[in-house]
């Protein structure tokens, strides 16, 4: 494995790659980032998303969240609220005109320009699987600590699938990469690999500040440049409850005082760090979120800023997280009323709590990204490839989910549902008449091709012929074409300025230790 | 195999069948059939559902369907429509004051008045799946011609779920029945095994008349009693471009003569025997649909009638229905609106084109599951084990699919999405604390129990946990819980007297030939 994490020459040898290179190892649909067109799923009442509102200012104004970041406090009392140690009050007033300040709509462009994406109004953008420490494929068999091969390989996949809208984090963390220069070595893998909106993890100072650096010398920018608008983002989570600690709050104030956007996303699971109602653990999440977004805005009014939801709750009998319930499926749709109700841009996830990609796995994941669909969510991270309550990265669980988020992003198409005189087609259904077939007509002739989506990996045949092709059911299926992706991957254009450029950053900073670490 | 298709022993023997019988295979939820809480999603603005309208009545009025039945043109001549040999033509007026007297609700009453259902308004109803020739099971682990025996099991898992809510059909063909009996021993299956709504196709005099003369027995009805309100149906389909055919419409006439319901659902593939477009396909549906219904208005006024739909596309590459598609999603939800604008209720439909009760199968089931949910259907056919395009009925997916059945029904409790105090829960969030834990506390005790969906096959268990046991897949799991349901059947309670006159009845007609075949 080199620097770039490129993968060992596959059998065929060089000309079996020169050959599988340029040969497209599915056919997939364009880049063409969805428009939701439907009416989200709104379960709360007008009184309800009042009642949710005003749990969350009671929280703020009553409890208060506990910001343990001295910087933080202190711009907090700079703005006039109420500080106790790290504990901070706010008033629901100072909080609705922050949250004015906030764009409902913003755009990050990543080191190519045509990968840009709109993050807000009816957009709707699906992101990699993002930070399970594990890894699961069919070849290894089992569950294993997550390498950079692996984290190379799917990011290959973030790049190769067009409905992946963005590389959100590390698909699996790479265990066998000290964590100083962990962030070094897998956004050097990340810069060349891929060209799409990027991400930085706010995990102290270096990480962000090192990530950000890398970010504008892969894209060529001069520090004006990288300032004037968004090429990046950061995510965090809030420790609920009620908590924003030291390395979250620090990254953002990083990011966004250099023009960059952030996500705040709680991490409520009712019954165990949030009420056991869904109510409740929503109320408890905009709150956490909205005290962070509400102080980005003080110090930079108009930082594009999201709110974020990962709402689930435990299971009663095994204490672990559910994903993909019904519960957390309205959670996710009120948490949508809450974000359009605050005028701010969403995210929400896809999820699953099956430990391997089979049947469970996708009713879960439907379950989640569907529900994400009906919350009118502008986000949707780990939207590919996520197993067993994100602790496991899979990338035959990478390629079955991208199935379902094409088939999203078809089911936005209006034309589906065109009702003109041609959709209507009564001369067709004349033509044909009652003893006819419509495959001939013209009419059908003209329109098939587009008329209906095609899959890379549902197999349609009929048992027969599915038998006789070995029988082969969908992860293995998934499996195969993992490989044939990765055997033919191409990797996006990047001047060799730049990337020996990237390469001697990343030397300098391992010279240096890299982030700090007490091991 | 007995007459009733009884089980052969299972191991244990005598003993281990009586401690199995009692003791509850799997905790599932209660018979509750939901309501729908939700908006539907309605793609089609106001003018399209004009323009749909209106080409189903152009349909109508400019090129007519085909009725094959010669009572049924006699009926249209009657009541002014044109008609030309086959040919019927109606008017829109005709049409729509026919269809005015179509109750917009109804109930249906089987032998356990427990089990009855109403059908229309706000609910919506899960069905076993219905008719596949075939059968699969990871036991026999092949596609093989569906038996009495598996059939029966079959009629077993309808019974035990309570999150099915009617018998429809036979869920597999039993092929080792001769035709011309099948459905007095299927019959007699379902009356003994399940207590819940039944169904009689409508192919042939004798199989609607003998179906509905043994729903009396076993209801133990008088023809008043049986006529007086509906404890049965049929469904009919039209056949695809523009015809209905003689056996179709003579059973939807016996039946709605005696005051029992029927669902007419066109068979709709776009680019085959329907328009290339949703919108094309849709209207001639509708069309086919409406002719039927407004047909059996005429002949009884308020005859309880569904309007049922199954839109979707062929694959262009291999000419085989595709299933849970974009397309079948969106043409599901179109048909949703027309029925309300017609103000009648809706069937859709479960279904997936897998072979295997696999990912593929699970996340094409969910779309087209929660397709039906959107759409506000009131009827789901085939929601429960269908596969290969509705040609094989798998136990393992029956028994999968009533895992997401069950979280439909969980999803529409109104309880999730309640914002009272107690579920905003400031006074558990300030007692708590940012340092605490909600499980411990009184708010969470009270409610935990009931709070969120316990799956009955998921397994929601960490991967060392399942690895341990077994590192078992869904659908083997789904294997497992399906010998344990049929170990343990316990069948409906049925009156001896009952179930010697069924017998009875059976004998006396198999002797008189049963059904006629010309083989």
């Amino acid at each position: 494995m080199d620097q770039a994490g490129k993968p060992r020459r596959r059998s065929g040898g060089r000309a079996g790659n020169a050959a599988r290179r340029g040969q497209a190892a599915i056919d997939q649909m364009p880049w063409k980032p969805p428009v939701n067109i439907d009416r989200p799923t709104e379960p709360l009442p007008t009184e309800g998303v009042q009642a949710i509102h005003d749990g969350a200012m009671r929280i703020l104004e009553e409890i208060g969240i506990e910001f343990l970041n001295d910087e933080a406090i202190a711009l907090f009392r700079q703005a006039g609220c109420t500080v106790n140690g790290s504990n901070v009050r706010m008033g629901r007033e100072w909080v609705m005109e922050m949250l004015g300040h906030a764009p409902a709509q913003f755009d990050i462009t990543p080191r190519n320009p045509d990968r840009k994406i709109t993050i807000g109004g009816k957009h709707i953008l699906f992101g990699n699987v993002s930070s399970p420490p594990n890894y699961f494929d069919l070849e290894i068999g089992k569950k294993v600590s997550g390498s950079r091969a692996q984290c190379a390989d799917l990011l290959r996949l973030t790049q190769y699938f067009n409905c992946i809208h963005f590389a959100g984090g590390y698909p699996v963390e790479p265990v066998d990469v000290h964590p100083s220069v962990r962030h070094l070595d897998v956004v050097y893998d990340k810069m060349v690999l891929t060209d799409k909106v990027p991400h930085a993890y706010s995990l102290g100072k270096e990480r962000v500040e090192d990530v950000m650096e890398m970010i504008k010398i892969a894209g060529g920018l001069t520090e004006e440049e990288f300032t004037a608008a968004p090429h990046m983002y950061t995510n965090i989570n809030s420790t609920s409850p009620l908590k924003h600690d030291v390395p979250m709050i620090d990254g953002c104030l990083r990011c966004i005082r250099r023009g960059q956007a952030v996500i705040v996303t709680p991490f409520t699971l009712a019954g165990a760090m949030a009420p056991v109602t869904m109510a409740g653990a929503v109320s408890l999440s905009i709150a956490e979120a909205l005290s962070a977004i509400a102080l980005f805005q003080y110090v930079r009014p108009g930082a594009p800023c999201v709110i974020g939801t990962f709402t689930s709750n435990v299971d009663m009998k095994s204490g672990a997280p559910a994903f993909g319930t019904p519960e957390y499926m309205r959670a996710t749709q009120m948490t949508g009323q809450m974000a359009r109700f605050y005028g701010l841009p969403m995210r929400a996830s896809g999820s699953c709590a099956a430990n391997v990609p089979d049947g469970q796995a996708m009713w879960e994941t439907s379950n989640a990204l569907w529900s994400a669909v009906q919350s009118g969510t502008n986000i949707v991270y780990h939207a590919a490839g996520w197993l067993e309550g994100g602790l496991v990265a899979s990338p035959e669980k990478f390629i079955m989910d991208c199935e379902v988020l094409q088939m999203i992003q078809r089911y936005m198409d209006p034309a589906i549902t065109a009702t003109g005189p041609d959709d209507i087609a009564i001369d067709a259904i004349k033509e044909v008449g009652p003893n006819g077939h419509f495959f001939g007509i013209t009419h059908t002739q003209d329109r098939y091709e587009a008329a209906f989506y095609q899959p890379f990996l549902s197999d349609w045949r009929n048992f027969e012929a599915w038998e006789a092709a070995g029988s082969v059911w969908t992860a293995e299926r998934a499996h195969r074409i993992f490989k044939e992706i990765i055997g033919s991957f191409e990797e996006p254009p990047m001047d060799d300025g730049i990337k020996e450029a990237l390469g001697d950053f990343v030397a300098r900073r391992k010279a240096e230790g890299g982030a700090p670490t007490d091991f």
